[in-house]
């Protein structure tokens, strides 16, 4: 990699949900320029409306970009993306950059960076945590990992969207950690779920509730964050899904049985998810895993 | 009760541990005196040392007060503390208000509150939540509940050691408050035990673990005020015993019976405290939660 990037310098950004959206805001507002793909025409129109350009296929995108920060939901949608009929590989130049935020098998990481070297593309694995909130805002802490070229390289662009960017070592530590991160987080919304499900059953005031909870040691981000929602109980308007906590709990689940590792509370917060999609609530706001508990 | 409380007003408070001892100090510090009682010789020591008056008996403490702060433990202690030999009841004048702080069943406070009642004794039941770390700011969030003519009388003395004051109604409803908020405190500490352990088991770098996941949406108060604790691995130094949290999940569990409420995450908690007393560590501090899952 021969130069540093500068903030005219054009980044693919692809997958325009609730945190790609976001990355899309501060990497514009911090003078970037985006191309931008998704499968949503609706997704182009928006980013246009940005001040960023839409590439109808990653052909398009491809030919401009030489770093590309990718914000789809799992290893599937990523493997499509690179290596699908149309994809990124064998399309991006040589020395290109591939950024990838979503969170992912660590196994599968750590095999992706070794293909992706074989066609002179660096892999960052830079899953991200702070929420849909926390990419609006620019105060994402991303888990970084890659080669220390490559992350130099990319440095601007992750800060760009991240307010801490950490590097962890070799590609595949990032996902290692955001597992570690997601059995957390996957705890804490379903405990909020469970709080304020057994608060409605008692005929407790679940405003009122939901601020005393808050505001000592029962405290969680998840809590704040999802606990409005689901005392609203409107789960149409989704900001990540059930089904997104499905996968990333069976990462969870799959990291503590390689660890051997009798991780109870995970496997719990596993089947309120798993329930809740089981009673057709997948494609809800994962706020929606509290019906896992309102039984009547 | 036919005067307000002032500033000068000596006001008795017993159990004399980490949330007590916070306690004292933010009613010194907002001028009222107060007079302590403990069963540990040292915690007198440590009240005199304060500006307190240490009182060797309960009917010492009767003698001169009309309103009593109690931060002991459990139920058990409370009923030793008023209806046990030399206990207050029978030596409180008529008209005093005891402001009962420990997390109890909300069906025994209830009851406790007719049996105060016998005895012209008014009960304020007034469970707090903010930890060690609240008590000793006065940022402790009180989940207060009892009729408003007590409520009234208590308030000033509340709010010397509460930030946020609540009424919740009749008495018994802090308490059921309390069970709810020690649900998430119990499933977030076991959480946060296993997060860490398993970032052990994998030989992750624990206090960049530990700051990258309290960052963003997997924090939790647990977690930043437990976390350092259960790196350190020190769990001599008690700030609340593991005991309490099995005396606590206890009180979620029967709440849980009583409302036909299947909280698999509390349960889960439940057993990794249990678990955790069961190897010995019952009166070590809570943060050992996380030996829990350290098998090797």
């Amino acid at each position: 990699m021969d130069t540093h990037l500068n903030t005219r310098t054009k980044v693919g950004l692809i997958g325009l949900g609730a945190m790609g959206c976001g990355a899309v805001g501060n990497l514009l507002a911090k003078g970037f320029e985006v191309v931008g793909c998704d499968v949503r025409p609706d997704a182009l129109d928006w980013l246009q409306a940005q001040g960023g350009t839409p590439a109808s296929s990653l052909a398009e995108m491809a030919a401009q970009v030489r770093i590309v920060v990718c914000f789809v939901v799992n290893s599937a949608q990523t493997e499509a993306v690179l290596f699908g009929e149309g994809g990124l590989v064998g399309q991006l130049p040589a020395g290109a950059v591939f950024i990838a935020c979503s969170t992912m098998d660590p196994g599968y990481v750590r095999a992706l960076e070794a293909r992706l070297s074989a066609h002179a593309i660096s892999l960052i694995d830079a899953p991200v945590t702070g929420g849909a909130v926390g990419a609006a805002r620019g105060t994402l802490t991303i888990m970084g990992s890659g080669t220390p070229e490559a992350f130099e390289f990319a440095r601007p662009v992750l800060q760009a969207f991240g307010a801490t960017v950490h590097c962890l070592g070799a590609a595949g530590n990032g996902a290692q950690m955001k597992v570690l991160n997601q059995l957390l987080c996957g705890v804490h919304l379903a405990a909020a779920g469970e709080a304020l499900a057994l608060a409605k059953r008692q005929g407790l005031p679940l405003d009122l509730t939901l601020e005393i909870l808050s505001s000592g040691a029962a405290g969680s981000w998840m809590l704040a964050d999802r606990g409005p929602r689901m005392i609203a109980g409107q789960f149409d308007n989704v900001t990540s899904a059930v089904d997104i906590f499905v996968k990333d709990m069976s990462l969870v689940l799959d990291a503590t049985r390689e660890s051997r590792f009798p991780a109870a509370l995970a496997h719990a917060a596993y089947l309120a998810f798993l329930g809740t999609t089981a009673r057709g609530l997948g494609a809800q706001d994962d706020s929606a895993v509290t019906t896992n508990y309102e039984l009547t």
